[in-house]
């Protein structure tokens, strides 16, 4: 346990090289309040709206929407649930609740790190902040808890305790420092940045690829050869890391977050300086006041088609909807066909091994498959990408299938060196139960152990936040 | 010899049910008039602008570019020579000076049927409107030498001859039955469209996919359920059609010639009514005369951004040029990855055939390969896609991708069976004479035999044409 005895210096030093107040546009940020609510009353219309985020749909099951991701997730806790996203206000709902952050029962209970919260509240800035980076990150998810209870608003994207804010101004600004340091990486330096750059990359604090990195299992961009899926690949490449190792084929896989603010950039409406908030966040005027500002309840333009898409957009709204619903069904369909050949590879992949194929033999099959899937999962991951950026999401669909192509060649090959030329028959996968099953998931168990954890631990976490005034009312 | 008797009774029957006056808007369309040079002062600006697609670049080897080209089209004309488009005003001199037209001494000689000539010149129009379709595709394309000479002109889209036209309307008109019934085909009946409708398919009338169909080789467009690269597929495999056996894999396929029209109309532009026109034809000012006019000089949009790409798009020139580059890269990218899956899953094929393989064996996997290279060739024969339709380029190299691995996959387990588990090697095809090499071409025969026809027999059909007054002067 010696390490640890080091973190309160290592917290300093990297909070010197790099402290959120660099990636503040003007005064230095001082403090974090988590709180939404203690913003309803100064920022009334702003507050409103992003409150509105809670009127998002029912929970969709991406799972049952498509198997196919349990089988290409296997041993990964996304194979156990992965839900289409909802508006910012469940954000601590949701990751409470999901079958992911399994059910941990003390502060030192796996199965993921603290780093799983770091998308999810203002009180992670607020915790970065007042105790730095290495002491929030360190230690397991069930560590925070108590702590990171108010759902993504305020804080996160405005300095809130600043002059400009108190005077009305947006305030834009950074809440953590892998942030910034993953924007210099890039070369678009916050502090640098005009206010189109700015309006996006406070949604790039979260809507991006990022990975656990180091021993404290600090959330790192891995932008530092580009955003593009490949040079991301490149550079997962080198320092050899893998998110998991897959539960069929063993293959070191990566598992794309959700990489919005990359596929923009890379795409048409990043190409043409359109910022996130240009469409997700118009300017709009209050029936009542007449008063003018920005729309807070961030999902779909087309709700505010007016303000947001017509502003560059020719065409009729319907006529728009039409060409974005065309585009989903053509990614939809090359990424169902990425899946298929995925899926086949993985399988082949288990047989190969079984039939007791080397290390050495699987290496270049394994690293295919690992590009395939990280390119398949780089092109679909982001949320509205057939609306962002359509083109890189059927380019780098179609690498995926050339890597896909050369997996299979070579494994039914190595399956033929091994004495198998029949086709490596697939399980029933047709559903999400079947298809957890054959990958040996207990989904009865979980769920039943995850109502426990939802009946008893959260009304502790919540308790103790309230007890700490950490809390909205 | 029976069937010939039959000729002009069935040209009469087929031109009583479609005739070319029935694809016209207002008058019968009488006659044909395919020397361009006697509009030249009629309508001079249109004449001066059209005769300067002879500004266009020297011809670009596309097999010297990419060799791969020379191995998917082994055993057919285009493995012996590709050059990129040229102007309107090249249209009759490089049909004529191509490898693929061969070097026929008569009438009767081959390769190619008449149906080469009919995207050619107006002198196409003319010869089915006074001799009847079946009159007019009936033999090889050296019996049309001396009667299409011309390069696609005035006649080809304008009904010359009509009160509209001598008005100075533009009086559009198509000018071969079969692009009416193909119209027809796909519920866009020439007579029922707007203006728009039909400047879009005047293009149409060669700037897309056909074959040639029955006893007389006859043009058809195979639009029959539709105009996707899936449902041209369907419609092929229906009436179970090929254009050749691949020399190399034997498998029968399928040679996309230009479906622009097609990906245009599935595409972004398409779908927003922007007709070809908009964009290679816009509406200009003579600075002499401040006479507006539509520029006949039908290339490179960029060089009239302002009177055409402007109208609908906000960005710089530059601007638009980088986005048009940047899905040029992306489609190339995918394109050459398809293009490695099928050469080697060609070269693949005949292994498996030289080790024994059996038809049977064998017909699912070239099916496969017959379907990648359609959807390949679909994807990028059109001439500027990137800029029409990429998603369309993009999604449908993605389905040849997928349809490449399937093949390949099968391939090799094939391969196994009949005892083979290594590699399939690829000769050096790294360069155009190389690969020619590899599938056997003789070209320097071929080039000196192509040069005496230029030298002895160009000149005949010239002579006859000059003594029968066909030729503009």
């Amino acid at each position: 346990m010696n390490k640890w005895h080091l973190i309160p210096l290592l917290a300093l030093m990297s909070f010197a090289n790099y402290s959120v107040a660099q990636t503040k546009t003007d005064t230095q940020r001082t403090t974090i309040e988590a709180r939404n609510d203690l913003f309803k009353e100064s920022n009334y219309l702003q507050y409103k709206t992003w409150e509105q985020t809670k009127q998002s749909e029912p929970l969709e099951d991406a799972l049952a929407e498509d198997p196919n991701l349990v089988i290409l997730w296997a041993a990964y806790p996304f194979s156990k649930d992965y839900n289409k996203p909802r508006g910012h206000f469940y954000a601590i709902t949701d990751v409470r609740q999901t079958l992911r952050t399994g059910t941990p029962k003390t502060d030192t209970d796996g199965p993921l790190p603290m780093a799983c919260w770091s998308c999810k509240s203002p009180d992670v800035g607020r915790e970065i902040l007042t105790g730095g980076e290495d002491a929030y990150f360190t230690g397991m998810w069930s560590k925070g808890g108590a702590k990171i209870v108010n759902p993504i608003g305020c804080g996160d994207c405005h300095d809130t305790a600043s002059k400009d804010f108190k005077e009305g101004k947006p305030a834009l600004a950074l809440s953590k420092p892998h942030v910034g340091r993953g924007m210099d990486a890039i070369h678009k330096s916050f502090n640098e940045g005009s206010r189109i750059d700015q309006q996006s990359q406070v949604c790039g604090q979260c809507h991006v690829e990022y990975y656990f990195s180091g021993p404290t299992k600090a959330v790192k961009f891995p932008w530092d050869k580009g955003t593009t899926a490949e040079q991301m690949e490149d550079y997962y490449d080198e320092i050899g890391f893998s998110d998991w190792t897959h539960g069929l084929s063993k293959a070191p896989l990566l598992k794309a977050q959700h990489p919005e603010y990359e596929t923009w950039r890379n795409g048409v409406h990043g190409k043409n300086n359109v910022s996130c908030v240009d469409c997700h966040m118009p300017k709009v005027t209050d029936t009542q006041t007449g008063k003018v500002y920005t729309d807070h309840k961030i999902g779909n333009p087309f709700e505010q088609f007016d303000a947001g898409c017509k502003s560059c957009h020719a065409q009729t709204k319907e006529g728009l909807q039409e060409i974005v619903a065309s585009r989903k069904i053509q990614i939809n369909d090359v990424k169902l066909r990425v899946e298929r050949q995925l899926v086949h590879a993985h399988f082949e992949a288990k047989a190969a091994w079984d039939a007791g194929a080397t290390a050495e033999e699987m290496q270049d099959i394994l690293q295919d498959i690992r590009h395939s899937q990280w390119r398949w999962d780089y092109s679909i991951a982001s949320h509205g990408i057939h609306a962002h950026a359509p083109d890189v999401a059927l380019a780098t669909l179609g690498t995926a299938l050339d890597k896909a192509a050369d997996a299979r060649a070579k494994l039914v090959r190595l399956l033929a060196k091994k004495g198998i030329t029949t086709e490596i028959a697939l399980p029933d996968i047709s559903t999400k139960d079947k298809a957890q099953a054959a990958i040996g998931l207990d989904m009865p168990t979980l769920k039943a152990q995850k109502d426990e954890f939802i009946k008893t631990m959260l009304p502790k976490w919540d308790a103790e936040a309230k007890e700490n005034n950490l809390l909205s009312k």
